[in-house]
């Protein structure tokens, strides 16, 4: 016997007409790439939605039909999250991070018909749009009057010409809500990079789940500035979060550094912030160096990698700022976990909060976690045992677009490529990428515990700790260390300083210092590359 | 072209599964029909739903098969929330305060296979139990040595005994997430009640609403205490709510006066209650009386009939308690509307803060609202033009159960049959809730019921029935009566005439005879014209 409640889909566009409805004289805010300050409405970017789906229409663009974006956070990038799935078609954000070939292949290999860019991806457009053999229409996201005149690509149009040209009058269609409606690519660091196809479903289930109280916990009281990008895994879902909650949106443009982020969360009142690690560092660098104070930020949500202990006290402690550890992935839309302490927990003293508090954090409802032993045995959850992460769910892929990879599940579940351990309260740590891990000895060390302490030490800035060959414990941990400016710092001191906070035997064999660890297109640490690098260094005692 | 998300229904199921993983050892606490209080958890819960699966399977009951409820909040009731629907049954809760004869009528529309009672309410099935032809078997919410050896009820067994007989063992089945699971009743105000009846999918989404901050603001830091009765609209579906976030559930059973329930939300330090406003005038009253305070209660949500600004402004100034003024209806799982202050509102003065609280609220995520006039054509949103409040959403109702009254839809959207005016920043205001119904004490008493009684005593020839206000109950019914000519009858004889007829609470409180009432065009009674002529009555015991 089948229910009696009205059939109605799970719709992106509702997201939209949901803000401009009930909020629409909300802000939403946007440092743009020509450096002003740039103020609209949900009820405006939702009109302008309506005129880029109506564009998309002349175009004679079919329903799945890929349109592409290479963009910043910002008001015209949110547009066309919208007005493109929205009018049926797919959302391919282009990590601009990437190599520009790396961008061509990826434009080819989802066979983009549009693609809209920022102007400081100008030149990454120029060297590669000849090779973008689908791609038959260019948006350069500006003013008419600034499309550049000589630009050599043929049929380029702005972005505002584009839009303007359109009037109001569309009806936003309903249709399958397990239609496709955003495309993400991994990064790829075995072999080609792969896409995640959402649909309108996921991404709405999605954006209830990371609105709740124990994940980013949005609401029409909120300000919240997303450093993580949209071209990145839709900056965790953001976008699609504060248009359900009616909560102001700030977005920071190119300018990711200390100082203009900082401005940002003071003059717009944010009150919530989401980012990678390193650039909170940045942040709080610019904070620290400058004695000033967050008057209004009263929590962020860190992910991307793991977030170290000593940036979570600092928050919590000298500003007065929660964080919420955060974990997922692409292939997860992104969201998995986010660390929000229970009833019991918040009871705990400070230092045992901390402790939880650089865990992963709990499932949210909608996501099923486990983790199994190499022999797929499932593995108890006591905080001991370590296991491949294994998770399933309404915003888990199936597969992969165009089927590449093959059948990426293991008997239902996605297996993470990561190595965890959960505790009887369901709280999750990462110890490990399964690849990252260092095999000592039959045992694993965790090169982010390692990373952990070395960032503790105040003279260092960053530090990447990877596996060398031993001929006597297969492998033993490297450490690859960037020092803060000024700072003196020798291998035996900062090898002396893991004294007490890791066993012996995990302790690095060695340390080297570097200008600079390279990081990929999402700020993370390309561990392979330094694996490459170092492959010839020689351990002592080895 | 479809996104490649993995297919997984959204099963009432997974909610239980998720609490006992991820909140295995969070408790679940009843006040007992017996007196004492019960403690168990997420964990034992899950566990004991599952027995309720695997007895409904030895019973044999088809999927879809209907299993009533008769019976208080408690942790018996919630593990039928789960066991009866996760195994594709559908839980009737049937609202133990109508007349035995409704009770009766109900469970044979619904055609309910199994009817589950607390002991309290025996002597209702004693008196019914052989009008309900389609129940086959008799579950009494208690111990196996509490169950009556003498009750007359053919094959009565105890819930205890029953669940003891199976094991634990028992895998959720997943099936269509559209499959009805719960099926509700209306008050029936225009002629007999008729069922709502709400798919896995639809309760799933309005438990992802109602948990957001904007709506209940549910985590596992929270401690809930649903006063509002889980024989009415799941109790606005907190159990599912709870479930999905892991916030402990406080059950208080049948003691509702202010005592017991402040006793409760002291002991079990519960930091957000739920009720009409009836119960908490209770509730206020004995803590005013004996000089109390909340010291964890941080937020109430009251909904069931308009809240007066009075007990608004005590429940804040008083007792620093938030109270989440809420609206919705049967026909809609229930939850609509909760009213939390935006930023905006929450920068105003604390006068003009009680206004915007006085209102029931801002739309959840997933309703869709607007208001017409007469004709059909969409009024603004400008905080004074009124008309008749349409809805539609995931979770409102597509048709009654079994098709009762036809198609209750207009255009796609449910006439709510109230009245409302909505402001620019979204607020809905019920300014007549439903033309007729007499709301005492969160309940709805049908004026038609109540007349139809009237009208069949031989000296009656006409009847109306009105709700004046009462200090205590909200509003109360008056009755208004022609009498036919040359019959000799009194007040107190009428009401003698109820008896038997309704529930006591829906006797009238009093009767005025007229020499006639006020007909319009089409011969309906002028309701509000009574209304106008009667509005000084003084009711007995008002």
């Amino acid at each position: 016997m089948m229910g009696q409640m009205m059939q109605m889909p799970l719709m992106i566009s509702s997201l939209i007409t949901h803000a401009a409805r009930h909020h629409g004289t909300t802000e939403i805010v946007s440092r743009r790439v020509e450096g002003d300050l740039h103020r609209t409405t949900y009820a405006d970017a939702e009109r302008r939605a309506r005129r880029v789906a109506k564009a998309l229409d002349r175009l004679g663009l079919a329903t799945g039909a890929r349109v592409a974006t290479l963009a910043w956070n910002g008001y015209r990038h949110f547009e066309l999250y919208f007005g493109v799935s929205g009018s049926a078609r797919v959302v391919h954000t282009i990590n601009p991070r990437l190599a520009p070939d790396q961008v061509a292949w990826i434009a080819n290999h989802a066979e983009d018909s549009v693609l809209c860019f920022d102007m400081s991806f100008l030149p990454i457009i120029k060297a590669v749009w000849r090779q973008c053999t689908t791609v038959k229409h260019w948006i350069a996201l500006c003013d008419a009057d600034a499309l550049p005149k000589d630009s050599g690509i043929d049929g380029l149009q702005s972005y505002e010409a584009w839009v303007d040209a359109e009037s109001d009058g569309y009806d936003w269609p309903a249709f399958d809500e397990n239609s496709a409606a955003v495309l993400c690519y991994t990064s790829g660091t075995t072999g080609n990079p792969k896409g995640a196809l959402y649909s309108h479903r996921s991404t709405l289930l999605h954006a209830y789940a990371g609105a709740l109280p124990d994940a980013l916990d949005l609401s029409a009281r909120d300000c919240v500035l997303p450093v993580v990008p949209m071209f990145h895994v839709n900056a965790w879902g953001i976008p699609y979060g504060a248009a359900m909650t009616g909560a102001k949106l700030v977005f920071p443009g190119p300018a990711l550094d200390g100082k203009s982020v900082y401005e940002l969360l003071e003059s717009e009142r944010v009150t919530m912030a989401a980012g990678v690690p390193t650039v909170w560092l940045m942040l709080l660098n610019h904070v620290k160096q400058h004695g000033l104070a967050f008057t209004h930020m009263r929590r962020t949500v860190i992910g991307g990698s793991a977030c170290p202990p000593a940036m979570i006290k600092s928050f919590r402690d000298d500003y007065g700022v929660t964080v919420l550890h955060a974990w997922g992935m692409t292939e997860m839309s992104p969201l998995g976990t986010v660390c929000k302490l229970k009833l019991a927990q918040s009871e705990l003293d400070a230092d045992a909060q901390l402790a939880v508090m650089a865990k992963q954090g709990r499932a949210v409802y909608g996501v099923d976690m486990r983790i199994v032993d190499p022999d797929g045995r499932e593995l108890p959850w006591d905080g001991q045992a370590s296991g491949d992460l294994h998770v399933r769910g309404p915003w888990v892929i199936q597969s992969y677009f165009k089927g590449e990879g093959g059948d990426p599940l293991v008997g239902g579940w996605f297996p993470t490529g990561d190595v965890a351990v959960i505790d009887a309260d369901g709280f999750l740590q990462i110890t490990d990428r399964s690849k990252d891990v260092i095999k000592s000895g039959g045992e694993w060390i965790s090169s982010i515990d390692i990373e952990n302490v070395a960032i503790a030490h105040p003279g260092v800035a960053m530090a990447a700790c990877i596996a060398l060959p031993h001929p006597k414990w297969d492998e033993r941990p490297l450490l690859v260390v960037v020092k803060k400016p000024g700072a003196e710092l020798t291998s035996a001191e900062l090898l002396r300083f893991y004294e007490g906070r890791v066993a012996k035997w995990q302790v690095p064999d060695d340390v080297v210092f570097v200008d600079a660890i390279p990081l990929g297109a999402t700020g993370k640490m390309q561990k392979n590359k330094l694996r490459e690098q170092f492959k010839a260094h020689k351990l002592p005692n080895a």
